[in-house]
């Protein structure tokens, strides 16, 4: 069943966002959401649509959607849209009927060069609707919607706030009956399978799949990769997960790292416990410059310069991501001016935004050292949602 | 996990559908999967991508694909793919790098008018492509990739059917469920919670949210209702489901009704028979309609022209759908020519297709009277996946 609560909270954030942004009208189309779901549209209407529909939301806090008359009912029900219009065979005269009373001079639409999460237009519904407004002076009226997407998304109410801290929460209940479970010889398709079932023992749903992302020892491959089968943990190992779980809609991801000993080994080995606290005093110095106003990259840069002076190579992406409904939540990026980030590293912090704070070295014949906390940026600093990892977690195994 | 058998055998099929179409190279575009998807990308790699990647298939086969490094381990993994490229800050330069080598002289992209399952590229990929492609002469061979991913989508692999059976045969054995679930008193809310726990005790997933749409007597609403709390079956009334189930990623999609009789009432009441009966052989004469070459629209015409002939109004819909991974499958419609429906209702059928027959009929005092079946499409004529229901279902109630 739908939840209409979130959708009308973030409605009732829109018109302000959109009086900033100096944008009189934000039109998202939307058809067959569940190939197609429009990630933007999913903040403002936690439902399906199976015609093209339309949803429009203005300056003033008009709230006007036009949807095929099957899909009209529970957008009625939903209370946050003022006016919803049924339509049975085209959307089209209805949106320039709507168009003419509404006379918006700007027209803002969920398409975006930087931003997934303001790109949720498809090309085909751009064709469609440039076609419908050709030689009205609607036509000309066109601009990206990411401005307003970006805020929208990344200023989190107190209710998703809530819910991120939820994931959170469930995700270190699980982490901590991560350890104990952990034995030699286990090979990552092993550790990732415990890992499922403790998720799925918490009624739980991994963030992404396959996750948790599983490195055991220093033959792993790092990234979004597979379990391996065949790589299995031995004694005077690291292991090394990336894990986050979906609660309510709402996505945790997070980093924590293990080390099982030799046996008879007391303590850390030391290339373990040096780069342990690289990462970790890398992930504190973004931190420290984490707050509203600051621009993404100058956060990324104070972690990459810390790793680097540290003795250790760059990582190979950005510190930081919003996190909200999924679990690279769009907006902004905590990361390096590179071409392939487009221009979101650029983009301003703001307060309310819930960022991941992440990096990770690999260390030659132990494995793959990496932490990743989430932290809520506020008025005047920060928040850490997650419990921060200050030590590596010995197992018994 | 992800699964590799499906895509590797729909990738199998792409270049005979590529040659028929007189394409040399279909590129699909992705970022952000999780909050952007591409259905037509879903088909051929059953994986998340985070970085812009492209892939390529060719009409002489060659099979290429550039991601981002971290996401290109499972790639390579899955094994369909002869080329992996992985890039670490640009997409664009290996992309173009690779159109010089293959020189196709016409590139289709996943966008469309006219189906959202072949309009998976968003509208900000197509400036990022087209702004990236400016100047080379692949600028000028962009066409639109919808008549590939129609066969690619439509044609069912064995594979496919076997999957769409086994998520017909748990509709099935929930639906034999049911009946003896339904009481007089259960409002649509308790109605539906009563399936869901079924679902959940078969370990499937409804194919749509909210499913299944319930409709308890004659005070309900039609389409894409929520269920309603206060609209409470009482005997002499008519239950309607409409409702489907994912089953390894393939889904199912069906129309039942039963029948809650007045104390000591004995078969049916006649509005209700009647009503069955034309319902029942609209949803026929469409299926003798069905087969390999013929135009959506026909089929669908068989069926209006008939249930208009027994005497009641057309159904706001079209008779039928493909039906594969998604419950709205894409490629053509067995619809009529409405504005709406763009040019999916002309599409011709073609084997292996598996479509819905579905339309239902509001009778008056008793409630909403609706059938729907799943079809195979074969080359001599039509198997039926689902065990059609050829009488109301009496409950006991």
């Amino acid at each position: 069943m739908p939840n209409f609560s979130i959708p009308n909270e973030k409605l009732n954030q829109a018109a302000a966002i959109l009086q900033r942004e100096g944008i009189d009208c934000w039109l998202s189309l939307a058809a067959e959401t569940r190939m197609n779901p429009d990630p933007a549209l999913d903040l403002i209407l936690d439902l399906e649509m199976t015609w093209l529909s339309a949803f429009l939301v203005t300056a003033k806090d008009e709230r006007i959607a036009i949807i095929g008359r099957f899909d009209a009912q529970p957008v009625k029900e939903m209370g946050g849209y003022s006016e919803v219009i049924a339509y049975d065979e085209d959307l089209f005269p209805e949106l320039l009927k709507l168009l003419e009373r509404l006379n918006p001079k700007t027209i803002a639409l969920n398409y975006s060069e930087n931003d997934g999460a303001s790109d949720g237009l498809t090309h085909g519904q751009w064709l469609l609707l440039t076609r419908a407004l050709a030689g009205t002076p609607y036509a000309e009226r066109l601009v990206s919607a990411e401005g307003i997407i970006r805020s929208l998304r990344g200023q989190k109410t107190p209710s998703e706030v809530e819910r991120l801290r939820q994931a959170v929460r469930t995700t270190e209940a699980i982490i901590r009956q991560i350890g104990p479970r952990i034995k030699a010889g286990m090979s990552e398709l092993e550790l990732y399978g415990m890992v499922q079932g403790l998720m799925q023992a918490h009624g739980v749903e991994a963030s992404w799949d396959p996750c948790p992302n599983v490195s055991a020892g220093p033959n792993t491959a790092v990234g979004h990769a597979l379990p391996d089968g065949d790589v299995c943990l031995q004694p005077g190992q690291v292991v090394h997960m990336d894990l986050g779980v979906a609660k309510d809609g709402y996505v945790s991801d997070m980093q924590r790292v293990w080390y099982l000993p030799r046996p008879g080994e007391k303590g850390l080995p030391e290339p373990v416990q040096k780069a342990f606290d690289a990462v970790r005093g890398a992930v504190v110095a973004a931190a420290e410059v984490l707050r509203p106003g600051v621009e993404g990259w100058k956060v990324d840069q104070a972690s990459r310069e810390y790793i680097v002076k540290a003795g250790y190579p760059e990582y190979r992406h950005a510190v930081g991501h919003h996190l909200g409904r999924s679990v690279h939540d769009g907006a902004g990026l905590l990361g390096p001016l590179w071409p392939r980030y487009g221009k979101t590293s650029s983009y301003k912090v703001e307060e309310n935004n819930v960022f991941t704070l992440e990096l990770g070295v690999l260390v030659p014949e132990y494995g793959f050292v990496g932490l990743e906390e989430d932290v809520l940026v506020k008025k005047n600093g920060l928040e850490w949602i997650s419990d921060p990892q200050t030590e590596v977690i010995i197992v018994e195994g």
